[in-house]
């Protein structure tokens, strides 16, 4: 299981689909639930759907203290196996990573912590990233790659959430949805959460490929100066399920629920009936684990008419949800009631 | 037909029903044509219907230079007749008056100009406003009343277009349309055009009736001062016909349009993709007669997910639409590129 040297992993892949992906249902009934079905959760994929294979599926650690650790299948299926639920949400398209996606579902993931297998290889003091790469290859934006290569600071990389995760639900990892193994960070957007995993390096500095400095990262000028941020932490983000956008209701009394997550737990959820004009605090449910929070807010409509509902999550450390033009800007929906 | 004396008017006004009521279809393809069609047009009413009969219908017009003029059914038919067509949108709720409706349509509407009756009668130097009262009579919002009571500048009962309407796109008005006779005054909110039309009065000053002193002002705080604005001039509104908020588009290029209207000539149709962080001008047509103005917009979606559209619509005095808490307040639709 352990070999001194650089190992040249054989994974099986044949590509299935070459280029960015993307499967999205958009039925409203995905987010009822408080753990959302495999079946309705998105997919999305950069690089195409590699043809894996569970037989002889490998994962070398490169760079620890000890050299490379390589792992099989059955080495990780071994190993402490960890059970973390938590929201999954994509980041959305890495060119216009402003407009809103609403791809999302929270998830029970299970599999073997990072930490365990970077304490086997042992980290280095000048470690500072973990680096991680999917064996899909192909065509992206007019370039070709030939592994999908991802970055994580190594302080979240020892968090004890983060999974080499190799069942969802339940159910083994399907080859679409990443499997036989795929990175899971619970609290960051899913672009970090790599698929297809075969490599993991120990690094001193970030990535240099083109899906850690040239996508996914957000640009601000402040002063001046342009200003990268990697797209790793979900910013707070919220979602109504109920009433759904376009719905008429009778006028009586209504529950709106639905939503709300983040890097850091939400604390506060507000709702407005006019489109912004004045808020009203939800209530809120704890986090558990890593799972999204549920709202909800009592509403008795006194008038029909249309009514413009925006809902505004706040995380603990004072994020709130911008109204226009960010990838987390608030939920609306316009209902009728008639 | 003409008699210098006061006439007690006996219509026959059996209540069928009493108090507010609406009707208020919400099927979105009401508003693809341009003439919008008699049974898709909302109705409202405030002291419920009178079970008029065409047969001994008058209409007395009061307090003219030469007395009372009274003007039966057949009479009004023999008078030459107009054709106006023009949109008509109901102001919305009395009591709350902020919340948008979206009660609108474009009709052509047939009958006797007011100010051909008002010629007849003799203005006089002194008057100021016509009275226009129907034969709807019962409780609203806790008070009784005898009857439907509203008025009109002299100027605007002056206007052309200003009718004693007999007909709905060519059809007899029915009962719970406000026939018999209705008054119709394009450009006004349909609290305006009194249904069940049995008098009309020449006077000096507004009515004091509630439903010109207590409903339908506007009031607006200006330098420490209550102002109150008889909502008479249709402020500038739009709607998108296509698309409807809530649908799921295909990322191919598409055709934005609806309706703009308002009291004056709708000049500017702005469209915004991001929930007015940005604006675009549309293309509009002239308006024709008192009819609402086509407004379109082509689109080429650059990117999958989440677009709120809003329309704004101004008029050539410079009114724009106001973005929140107003009857006209602008039309979004949030829609989804997949």
């Amino acid at each position: 299981m352990y070999e001194n040297e650089m190992m040249e992993i054989k994974n099986k892949q044949v590509m299935k689909s070459n280029g960015f992906g993307l499967i999205q249902k958009h039925e409203k009934e995905i987010f009822r639930s408080f753990i959302t079905d495999e079946d309705g959760l998105y997919k999305v994929w950069h690089l195409g759907i590699p043809d894996t294979s569970t037989e002889g599926w490998q994962v070398a650690i490169e760079g620890g203290v000890d050299g490379t650790l390589t792992l099989t299948l059955k080495d990780l299926q071994e190993l402490e196996q960890t059970t973390v639920m938590s929201f999954q949400e994509c980041a959305g398209s890495p060119v216009f990573p402003d407009i809103p996606q609403r791809r999302v579902g929270n998830i029970v993931w299970e599999g073997v912590r990072l930490r365990d297998v970077l304490l086997q290889v042992g980290v280095g003091n000048n470690i500072k990233f973990i680096h991680s790469s999917g064996v899909d290859h192909g065509d992206f934006n007019g370039q070709h790659y030939e592994s999908y290569d991802k970055d994580l600071p190594l302080e979240m990389a020892l968090n004890d959430n983060v999974l080499l995760a190799l069942k969802i639900n339940g159910e083994p990892l399907s080859n679409s949805r990443g499997g036989p193994v795929r990175l899971i960070v619970p609290g960051y957007y899913g672009t970090n959460s790599t698929k297809w995993l075969n490599r993991l390096a120990l690094a001193e500095t970030r990535h240099n490929g083109d899906f850690t400095t040239r996508y996914y990262n957000d640009r601000e000028v402040i002063d001046g100066a342009e200003v990268l941020t990697p797209v790793w932490e979900i910013k707070p983000n919220s979602l109504l399920v109920f009433p759904e956008n376009g719905m008429h209701l009778p006028k009586e009394k209504q529950t709106l629920w639905g939503w709300a997550w983040g890097f850091h737990p939400i604390s506060k959820v507000e709702v407005s009936l006019n489109a912004g004009l004045t808020w009203q605090d939800a209530e809120i449910e704890s986090r558990d684990e890593n799972s999204w929070q549920r709202f909800s807010f009592e509403w008795e409509p006194h008038v029909i008419g249309e009514f413009h509902i925006v809902i505004r999550a706040s995380d603990r450390e004072g994020n709130v949800q911008p109204l226009l033009g960010k990838r987390n800007q608030v939920y609306r929906s316009i209902i009728f009631v008639s």
